[in-house]
């Protein structure tokens, strides 16, 4: 896109700078639109805060200084003039939500945050910004876990999911509790972000979405530099993205000059704030670096000055070259008001809560339950006894919804949804209502509003997954959200289940036709080296359950992580229920003895939907070999891992002479702590119906326990001390 | 978006079907517009094919019938009157490129290719869809190994993506070796899409760059016939998609009776081959299942119809109910014509080759070589020799560049690319010249045209892999893709590298910054979890080096997988160079002996970015506590499982007492096949400056050597027993 506006020259004299008009001090709020500071004080802090900027990249030599001085006057617009906000109390309930979505550019938040007297963010701490301090609250990019940040940003595209998952929850507990004067939930979504988050996936699947539910309280600042690491943008972009915005169904603003227009920003997020029928995009046209001798190149991206640059931009802001970190008491006093309001904002919605409670005790209640984060029942009553489930085989999908409708349904704090397969991954539960926007009742004849606890999220995997995160983020245990998608489209999703696990974020992933199983779709559905991901990746649980009461305990285990996202891996096709054996207690350890044999030769480890064949491999051994078998059922490698050793011992009998067989139709990769052999695929999948599909790739009892048998010959002949190091494939694959 | 039209309804004669009009027989290409046949025969081909389709699903009750039946008119139009292809020679060269982007409609391009008379697509064959035979060719979604199918789709967006890298394969082939008068490489690419397409990030992606790029020979039809899985698309898409496309830079054209008219849809495909500046969208307005009792249903999408369901449909379409599989000699002989004008076809382009052989004797040479798949220059000579590499500490990112900025510069078939990262990843050669419509040179001052071999992907990650699925999968060998970004990014471009692995297409992934020695950047910027799902990946090699000499290695390793992806992971910060004890050969076989040590205590096993951890745990070990650990260098694991059984033992010491320790920051899961211990990563990173991070980690010799020296004097006393079956974690995490 050709820029649509010459960038004004910096001059020397901030006095001078133009587009900024001398206003009444007055900061009131009048009508929705604050009073202006004059021009003179709006641009000295903004002066300075584009040195200080400069600065703390300089000291380490290294940060990314351009984006936060080209939005200063952004900042400057949301948090002297119109963000909602408590530097008090960070997480004050109704808060309005910030999203940097331009991660990289985290100085201008955290500058911010200072500025506005966030307690923690002291200029000393301003300062450890790329340091070596380990008690820093100023990483490269802003993580949820420090005050003032709503959620962890940095791979790009992710913080506009995050951030139409906070307006969703806004609008969903706004229409679930507000009654008439009773706006109790009503704040704004702001999200900025840079040319890139324009260009990620995730953030057009997700300005689709927030088009669709017409999220009038999400605003996006497009920080508009033209600029990205490898130069113009025009070198990779040159959509009209006004006319593609308004195409998704956003309302578009363009501010011309938005290194200065303070005043014009500010009128832009007013109107949007008002806008009751779509959201915003404000089109803020900035220049990168502004004021340094880089400015507008993507020189100013992704390094500092150097020394003389930094001078020289001081220079030009009319500021004392030898100071450094230097803001004035001027613009400290500027933003000192910050506190105030936010102590006013608070009082205002306390008193507001108060006579809610009186009015309305009961949704009161329940309320107050959803502000502290605690469920708003009991589910562990809702989960069915074993007695309950089918005793015929069941794909374990199916279980998955006996599991989880009922809760569904009860839990107010669940939010439920798909990215397309409703009538495949069995989460819709009686009575349930879309979330939508509910004019489409009218236009489109589709049953929903924005109290509904259903998500159609089309196929979306990774908006999914990644507006997810923001809905689990918009205040923690408000809303526990549910995804559900084939597991190899988790695929698609994981940057956005990575995000989730690494912000604690807790949400249950349920991820149907698991594998080669799923049968005649082939090899593009079928997944071979997923789970190897979710296996490994920190804080997050993979659970892989064998049957319906094994899918009772991977919900109880999700359901517990408070802290920690889920995926629940299940089956397309039916399969064989252990009553006898199978168990929810076990599923919490991870792994537990499911058929015990004192003198077993041989401990065969089953797994979620091949379960089967580790059980008939046992009975075939026994008949036509003569060799003991134990089995294990391991529904989740991080939760064993998590075991004392004692109980790891007894469930795998680390010293004793057995030997240990995983069976799986995955990569082994990773069985190789608890096994010396696997029974596993070493290539991709194939087109055939399910049983074939398991046969073609010697997924077969009879083919198995022959293997078995030979490791157990060679353990008896040359001592189990012959497999250490040297793990064992005993599949030969396709034959 | 709501329906553009009432979809016609269905009536009892064929011959009674609005929208065709009764045309001349002849079929023979005029002005570029194709005479079109008779509507009764055009009819009858319709409706037969429906019929076809609706048998097929029934005969194994599953399958997806609707989306296909829907598209039968579209069908018509390409195979019989549009597109340019050869039976009998499938992989012509300048063929016309389809590209099936729901895939799950797969019968309607089997039936095609069975009714113009692809060779192995019998009738036999195409009963074989959704069957357990192991022969058959008609897989639950395209499959790039037979016949007639140019990518393999099924993971919706994907086609998208690589319609467009056909699309870019064609353009830039045309600008390298066309002549005036030489149109050599002309062929255009023809996408089908369904409402998924529409939503997965990939394509939206994918769609930018196309319409950036000005693909004009690129051509998306768009079954719109607005139903999903979970209903209609309202559910989630209300965007309107047409003036989306065109903020884009695509042309569109609608065409409102889809599901009959034919000569629309031709004449929309005539002007989109016409078009000189644009990709061209033709929304197709279509009704799923059409002629079957759920037609325009979401019950339509992914079941069979039923015994009474399949004769209802064949009584609409005047057919036999009690016949099944039946395609008139009439229909037959209406798509016969195929062949001969497939010979045709051929014939001009040989002799056009021949032509250009006597006019462009060098061109032809060179040429030819990229038809043959064979590459221009002989590689080998150009990688540098060891002495030629620094052996100052040295970024491996930086050695990369080294070794493959001179291939790039000679090697013609080599197409490198990166996601906005062009300053780090260190790909650009001298003298590069950008892939770009060279429109952009005078609007935008951009230089490139579309012989340019540099490709500015933007922040598009998933798009970059997957586009580069296509270029790839344009003629085997004659296009080699090169991507690159941070490694973490690589969890974007998942989807796309398994899609390349599984499709066996050569791609080089450059990923740097691949460990937390990467920094201040943070956890979001850290993989610890990612190499797992890239070392449990099918046909994917997942390279990691140590130093420069390694990193030649690992392009030798990667530029000879002809039918394999590749990842390089490669360290933003600087490596010690270890000229005495590492070697290219030595990558080839996935793992050697780096320093070899003959009664040693303890094997140590390095890996990339981390090799110093373990080079000088050695020294400390021998120092103070005089142990002697030799040590390994492991740079790929699925090259090291392929060698013989001597040859790793021999490494690893199988069956020695001496215990083997993984030393690499990332979750250790899988090293357990290959060594006793690990001393790894067990959470997410830290922003830190890179040596901060590693030692905050506990990534520091005097740490390691002390866990490794207990873990020795342990094995001394309980034997080497003692560690089988229990593998040890060694690092404590942050302290």
């Amino acid at each position: 896109m050709a820029p649509s506006a010459v960038p004004r020259e910096i001059i020397q004299s901030p006095s001078d700078y133009p587009g900024v008009e001398s206003k009444a001090v007055a900061t009131s709020h009048q009508n929705g639109s604050p009073q202006i500071d004059s021009s003179e004080r709006i641009d000295k802090s903004l002066g300075e805060f584009r040195c200080l900027i400069a600065d703390l990249t300089e000291q380490f030599k290294g940060g990314h200084p351009g984006g936060a001085m080209g939005m200063a006057a952004i900042g400057v617009s949301l948090w002297k003039y119109v963000m909602k906000y408590s530097p008090e109390n960070p997480n004050f309930f109704n808060r309005d939500r910030f999203v940097l979505s331009n991660g990289h550019t985290c100085l201008f938040q955290y500058s911010f945050l200072h500025l506005t007297g966030y307690k923690n963010m002291t200029l000393d701490q301003l300062k450890s910004y790329h340091s070596s301090r380990i008690d820093s609250i100023c990483p490269g990019h802003p993580e949820i876990e420090h005050d003032g940040i709503e959620v962890t940003t940095g791979p790009l595209g992710q913080g506009v999911a995050n951030a139409v998952g906070l307006a969703m929850a806004t609008k969903h507990l706004g229409a679930t509790y507000n009654k008439p004067g009773f706006p109790l939930v009503s704040n704004m979504t702001y999200c900025m972000i840079g040319d890139a988050c324009l260009q990620e996936g995730v953030a057009l699947e997700s300005i689709q979405l927030a088009g669709h539910w017409k999220l009038n309280n999400l605003v996006i600042m497009y920080d508009n530099n033209q600029v990205t690491c490898d130069g113009s943008v025009d070198l990779c972009n040159t959509e009209d993205v006004n006319a593609k915005m308004r195409a998704c169904g956003w309302d578009v603003i363009d501010i011309e000059d938005g290194c200065f227009d303070v005043e014009g920003i500010i009128a832009a997020l007013v109107k949007a704030k008002a806008n009751k029928e779509r959201p915003t995009f404000i089109n803020v046209r900035t220049v990168i670096g502004i004021g340094s001798k880089v400015q507008g190149d993507a020189k100013a991206h992704g390094a500092a000055f150097g020394v003389e640059g930094v001078a020289d931009i001081k220079r030009k802001f009319g500021m004392d070259p030898e100071q450094h970190f230097s803001i004035s008491e001027d613009t400290y006093e500027f933003f000192r008001d910050g506190k105030s309001k936010g102590r006013q904002i608070e009082t205002e919605w306390n008193d507001l809560v108060q006579k809610y409670a009186t009015e309305y005790p009961n949704e009161h209640s329940e309320f107050q339950k959803r502000v502290r984060g605690e469920m708003t029942e009991d589910w562990s009553k809702l989960i069915p006894a074993k007695s309950e489930f089918p005793t015929t085989p069941t794909p374990s999908r199916k279980s998955a919804g006996l599991v989880c409708n009922p809760i569904a349904a009860e839990m107010q704090s669940m939010m439920v949804g798909t990215a397309d397969l409703s009538p495949s991954v069995n989460m819709i539960w009686k009575g349930k209502v879309d979330f939508q926007n509910p004019d489409l009742r009218t236009t489109c004849g589709i049953n929903g509003d924005y109290s509904g606890r259903y998500i159609h999220w089309g196929i979306r995997e990774h908006a999914m997954a990644s507006i997810s995160n923001g809905l689990a983020a918009f205040n923690k245990g408000t809303i526990l959200p549910v995804t559900s998608t084939f597991f190899m489209f988790y695929i698609y999703a994981a940057p956005g289940v990575r995000m989730g696990a690494l912000q604690h974020l807790q949400c249950i992933h349920i991820a149907t036709h698991d594998s080669i199983g799923t049968g005649e779709d082939g090899p593009t559905h079928q997944p071979i080296a997923l789970p190897a991901l979710y296996r490994a990746m920190p804080n997050l649980l993979y659970i892989r359950p064998c049957d319906s009461e094994e899918v009772a305990g991977a919900f109880i285990s999700a359901l517990q992580a408070k802290n920690t996202p889920s995926i629940i891996s299940l089956s397309r096709q039916n399969l064989e229920q252990y009553p006898a054996y199978s168990s929810r207690d076990g599923v919490q350890k991870g792994a537990y003895v499911f058929i015990e044999e004192e003198n077993a030769d041989v401990t065969l480890i089953g797994v979620g939907a091949e379960m089967i064949f580790a059980v008939r491999t046992r009975d075939v051994l026994r008949e036509k070999f003569g060799i003991r078998a134990r089995v294990v059922s391991f529904p989740c490698q991080r939760i064993f891992d998590a075991q004392p050793i004692e109980y790891k011992r007894d469930v795998l009998r680390y010293r004793s002479n057995a030997p240990r067989v995983a069976i799986e139709a995955y990569a082994v990769n990773g069985w190789e702590r608890y096994a010396d052999a696997g029974y596993s695929m070493s290539t991709f999948g194939h087109s055939l119906p399910g049983a074939a599909a398991y046969k073609y790739f010697g997924f077969d009892e009879n083919k198995i326990a022959p293997k078995v048998a030979e490791l157990v010959e060679e353990v008896k002949k040359d001592g189990i001390e012959a497999l250490r190091g040297e793990f064992r494939d005993l599949n030969e694959g396709p034959r």
